[in-house]
């Protein structure tokens, strides 16, 4: 295998997905670290907290009393980054004029839900078992249909898709009051990750416009499609089947790799096998093969350093509002962005070079899968 | 001023230097925060630390003792990201097959440096004096002009930039074995930034390719001179000065402004006034001048919460091997990312939406530029 070198040359890889490069520095985890270290995570929650905002049948801060919801829970968030009402601008467009080229502006509208994972305070995803992560995706799939344009291409799977969804009457979603373009469902994992309370649940932000990281995605794989008449992620599944060294686990469904361009140390893509475009187009099965990928990574993730692994991870797939040529370019996958890279309390930091010039890591995709595959076992936390 | 609504309003700003967009949201430093706070920052570090690699006179960890050198000392770091020297790869390139398209790569050479600001363990750039900051300044110039390509077209100003400035026998610095395409200087300071080592210095990655962050905005520069014929930051400048509100302070030579497109809440932009390429074009009185902003920057930083704020800088300039054309595109400028939000021990977290969609901020640009510009007095720590 000629890329066997790259274990100990620096080089940088191409991230096709989204058309930028990063550098791999193989042999720079042998520098001594002086630096800030991660307070060990305590897992000392209790199953409810009387003070925590997320917690069944509680106050939120400027709203209204929660439900007492038995799993998932979604409402509008109290401070959402997006409203659906707001004032207009729509300055004059003028390109002979520096303020027009300069200063570009355009309003945002949206919105933005709150979901939670389970009514326990002190559970996360890596301690449910897959049939538990089931009423998640489900909820995630109600959101996504609720919220799809009435011509979208994928109107007739949406229908389909809900018939076997059992409601939430729990959820406080509806449609939007004007059609928005784009769906980002993510959740922020531990403090290390910016996340403010340990309640398990989700974020999803709805908005008029196609974000930056879904729109690169979404150009490129047009574009492949475009030249070689297959599907990027397609073909990428099929590759990493057959080369095997970067994937950490999979069933009939979906495949978990670290992919070739991971920045992030033990950053995975849980990938759909077959060309599914959206969270409407999984059947039951299906939904359930998803459940079980995302127990698989955030239970490895655990068990990696023994302790509550912080990430940041998101949905990618078809937008809301979109031409036939859109859906059909989009393939489901998810991401996950962990920051921790040698134990419990030593993480990369993405700052200096990495946002001045270009990511880089330090450890190999290759070396992490290995390790993320070699522990699979049952959660640590479980024979404590 | 329609722009006047964009304080209340979610939108999106355009970053023409880089060419993407990132959404602001002014209403959402209201929200509550239960997550993790920066520990303040104590400054109680000796003066000399017998343990610290980068004192002088001390043992560095691989490598050989530091000499006693007065300001700055610069060498090659003993855990490099980059290497000049390495086992070659080049695989052969097949269009046709799905591995030369996705799994790319390509090797990296280079040589990194460390670079200390002051022989005293417990400075920043907010303790010391314009005039102390000027001899960074000169070794930043004499390490940028000895690496670069001797068919540079800015090597007459190389060499007489150099006869301006004195040489300093104690940094380990010399042309590279094999000719360097880009050299980012960079810095991150504090803990929060991933700092492993509170000695004040920065780090110099040089290497044989043009990293994505400088690529991009030479693209963005080029393409802008292409269609309006001036310079973009040329034009920036100039707008700027005239609009005054994000302006945070300014001398002959520079403008200081939290830019239209900023990301991190207190970012800042250091930005020529002329058409300065690369350090080697600056004369002796900007080099003075660019001291100035720095110290300007960093005591403004540290008033704004009474700490040591913590930040990752980097400057941009002409690669060091280049055309013409490259060259005259590239306008000399240095950012500063900050994550500090609210106070001293809250940031902002560019986490899950910012990862998996688009960077968001939360008080604008126009606001954060108005509490700098505020903040100029003598540094907070001396009058304590
Ligand atoms: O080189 P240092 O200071 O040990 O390391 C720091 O800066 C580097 C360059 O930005 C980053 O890659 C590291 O993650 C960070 O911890
Ligand atoms: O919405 P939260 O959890 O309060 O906030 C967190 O996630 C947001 C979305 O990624 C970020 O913008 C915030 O910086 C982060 O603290």
């Amino acid at each position: 295998m000629p890329e066997k070198v790259l274990d100990d040359i620096s080089h940088r890889r191409f991230n096709p997905l989204n058309g930028s490069w990063l550098l791999v520095s193989p042999h720079r985890t042998k520098r001594p670290w002086q630096g800030q270290q991660e307070a060990p995570s305590k897992n000392q929650l209790p199953e409810y907290d009387p003070k925590c905002y997320l917690c069944p049948g509680n106050q939120r801060a400027q709203g209204d009393a929660n439900p007492q919801y038995k799993n998932t829970f979604a409402f509008v968030n109290d401070y959402s980054a997006v409203k659906e009402e707001q004032q207009d601008y729509s300055p004059e467009i003028d390109n002979e004029d520096v303020s027009s080229l300069l200063l570009q502006a355009e309003p945002v509208t949206g919105r933005c839900y709150v979901l939670t994972f389970s009514a326990k305070h002190d559970t996360t995803l890596a301690d449910m078992t897959a049939p538990e992560i089931l009423p998640i995706i489900q909820t995630w799939t109600r959101i996504y249909a609720s919220h799809l344009s009435p011509s979208h291409p994928l109107e007739a799977q949406a229908a389909a898709a809900l018939k076997g969804i059992p409601e939430n009457a729990d959820s406080e979603v509806s449609p939007p009051k004007h059609q928005l373009r784009y769906m980002q469902m993510f959740e922020n994992k531990g403090e290390a990750m910016g996340c403010s309370n340990p309640h398990p649940h989700c974020q999803i932000w709805t908005t008029s416009t196609l974000p930056e990281e879904p729109g690169k995605e979404l150009v490129q794989m047009t574009k492949y499609r475009q030249q070689h008449g297959r599907h990027l992620l397609g073909d990428y599944v099929k590759l990493e089947m057959d080369k095997k060294e970067r994937i950490v686990w999979q069933n009939d469904g979906f495949l978990v790799v670290c992919p070739w361009w991971a920045i992030w140390p033990f950053e995975v893509l849980v990938i759909a096998k077959r060309h599914v475009r959206a969270l409407v187009d999984l059947t039951d099965e299906e939904r359930l093969q998803f459940a079980e990928a995302i127990q698989e990574v955030t239970r490895r993730y655990d068990n990696l350093f023994e302790t509550s692994f912080p990430y940041s991870s998101g949905i990618h797939q078809a937008p809301l509002d979109c031409s036939e040529e859109e859906a059909e370019a989009s393939w489901f996958h998810m991401h996950f962005y962990p920051p921790l890279l040698r134990s419990a309390t030593v993480r990369k930091f993405l700052v200096g070079y990495e946002l001045m010039a270009e990511p880089q890591r330090d450890i190999t995709p290759e070396q992490a899968a290995a390790r993320l595959r070699d522990c699979g076992g049952e959660l640590y936390r479980k024979s404590l």
